[in-house]
């Protein structure tokens, strides 16, 4: 039996993320049948849940991947820009899809506390990013510093969970960007 | 045979549309079956789609209903005060219930024009009631002046669709009020 090298595993790891990204976002998280996650995955369900152990972890291990990306951004340019990001993206139908399927599961964070705890973990790396790269910018001086730290994080995160209701929900983007500045000047230093 | 009094029908419909919306919070859109619909409102499938066509007119109207009494709110004390109301009813399982039915319906909202077309006329109905309380405010001389009254409302819509987001993803509500108390003070004047 040939050897599978660990860039293999990553890489058909990678390959089953993406077409279930694609999947949730084109069909839901009820829609994506088994055989639907074959069809855009292009593998076996033997093959994607040799690497996934239901379609939970799979639905979980796309929305980490997002997770992780936008902590990078957070730590870097704010989490406005992850917002700024999302706008860019408006006109990608999966990207709605994708936000949509999010919101799906709305009922679930309600009623399975496994489930709960497993999409915690993400939302809490995005908050301490969030309220880790505030801290840095009061030490800066760039900060407004009339309000606590932590209300200004939670009132970024606020304005994150609307937009993506916003797009999830297919309302136009168009005319967003000036809102986001606002959203933006309010956590800075007052004039 | 009796003649019904238009009371009596109203009656009737108010009970439908209550025991439909706990059907909607505590089994979600898909969940809500006609069984289940019975049960209830405690009354037959034949009495319920004698007032509402189907299950989405009654969902819909329920919809309507809460529209009806935000654009009322608004037009009073402004769309900041709808968001405080969802704060402090918080802790009623219900009402996350019920908001996590709207989330679950996205979908519908990016595929389905005919019902994109009925709930547009609801979310316009409080954005033009946000717009009108915003310039009066202006015309008070409360507002502040630098930003355009359409990005005004659509920071404050914006705000909500978080808390929305937010509530019906089951988070805690606690410390939310000094966010909303920014969110407030962004659109006022500034000192």
């Amino acid at each position: 039996m040939p050897r599978v090298s660990q860039d293999q595993l990553d890489a058909r790891r990678r390959q089953i993320l993406a077409g279930a990204r694609a999947c949730f976002a084109r069909h839901g998280y009820e829609g994506a049948t088994v055989r639907r996650l074959e069809e855009e995955t292009g593998l076996s369900r033997g093959a994607i849940f040799h690497h996934f152990r239901d379609k939970e972890s799979l639905f979980l291990a796309v929305a980490e991947d997002d997770a992780a990306a936008m902590v990078a951004t957070v730590a870097e340019h704010g989490l406005v820009q992850v917002m700024r990001d999302l706008l860019a993206r408006a006109d990608e139908p999966d990207q709605a899809g994708w936000l949509g399927t999010q919101l799906e599961v709305s009922r679930r964070l309600r009623t399975d506390p496994d489930f709960t705890k497993r999409w915690a973990a993400r939302s809490e790396a995005i908050a301490a990013a969030t309220r880790d790269r505030l801290i840095r910018q009061r030490d800066a001086g760039v900060l407004r510093a009339d309000v606590p730290v932590q209300v200004l994080a939670q009132f970024l995160e606020l304005a994150y969970d609307g937009l993506v209701l916003h797009l999830a929900m297919g309302r136009p983007a168009v005319d967003l960007e000036p809102v986001l500045d606002l959203a933006e000047s309010v956590v800075r230093r007052q004039r």
